[in-house]
């Protein structure tokens, strides 16, 4: 069911810093960048792998990621489990009574995504995602 | 240079408990199981795509995943970037002043590893790792 970790998501302050981090220190490369208004986040995306890390940078002091770093500060916020069917994952969810943030998917940067409530996953936010169709 | 994502690790307070939830509910199929005593933890390791997720529980109450347990409470702890050389990797984070945990790598269950320090990655503990050899 679980197809593969399609990303993992880091929250920082501010994106240029964290890219020249991660791309001139860690030695990632840095795909492209993508300002998500819905989400009030800009994202840069660096394959690792099969998988992404993805750089979040809130660009609102509104959205849950800005309150997220106001609190927590900067570092991992969520990890992202590939699946072939979200409604199906969410209904499979729901029969093992796993708490979900939302009653229907929400469209992410990928795809279609739901989160797990991270009281449901030992304190581990996990977003469920079905990638669009690449067709 | 990075490879891939090699494991996610997660802090859980009970193996068994956490076990149960990341399979039975979440879908993972779990992999083995390894008490590593001298990292005083207790891993189990999930397979997810070319990534492992690894649940890691303390066995004492003295290591420092006990300590962050303590602290923190359940979640996400680190991720591991695989590389080919961890020699060479620790030249190259000292070349760029990015501060590292251990002088030398620390063999880790799946090879030899060495920690940057969060406050050099935006927050994240990055563990990079040289894989044994499959020989």
């Amino acid at each position: 069911m679980i197809k593969r970790i399609n990303h993992i998501a880091i929250v920082v302050a501010n994106l240029d810093d964290a890219i020249r981090t991660y791309r001139d220190g860690i030695g990632l490369a840095v795909g492209h960048r993508m300002v998500m208004p819905e989400q009030e986040v800009e994202i840069a995306f660096l394959p690792a792998g099969e998988s992404v890390i993805e750089l979040i940078q809130p660009i609102t002091e509104t959205s849950g990621v800005a309150k997220y770093l106001a609190s927590r500060g900067e570092g991992l916020h969520h990890i992202c489990l590939e699946v072939d069917d979200v409604q199906e994952t969410m209904e499979e969810m729901a029969a093992r009574s796993l708490r979900l943030l939302s009653e229907k998917p929400i469209q992410a940067a990928e795809g279609y995504g739901v989160f797990l409530h991270p009281k449901a996953a030992h304190g581990v936010l996990i977003e469920f995602l079905e990638p669009f169709a690449s067709t």
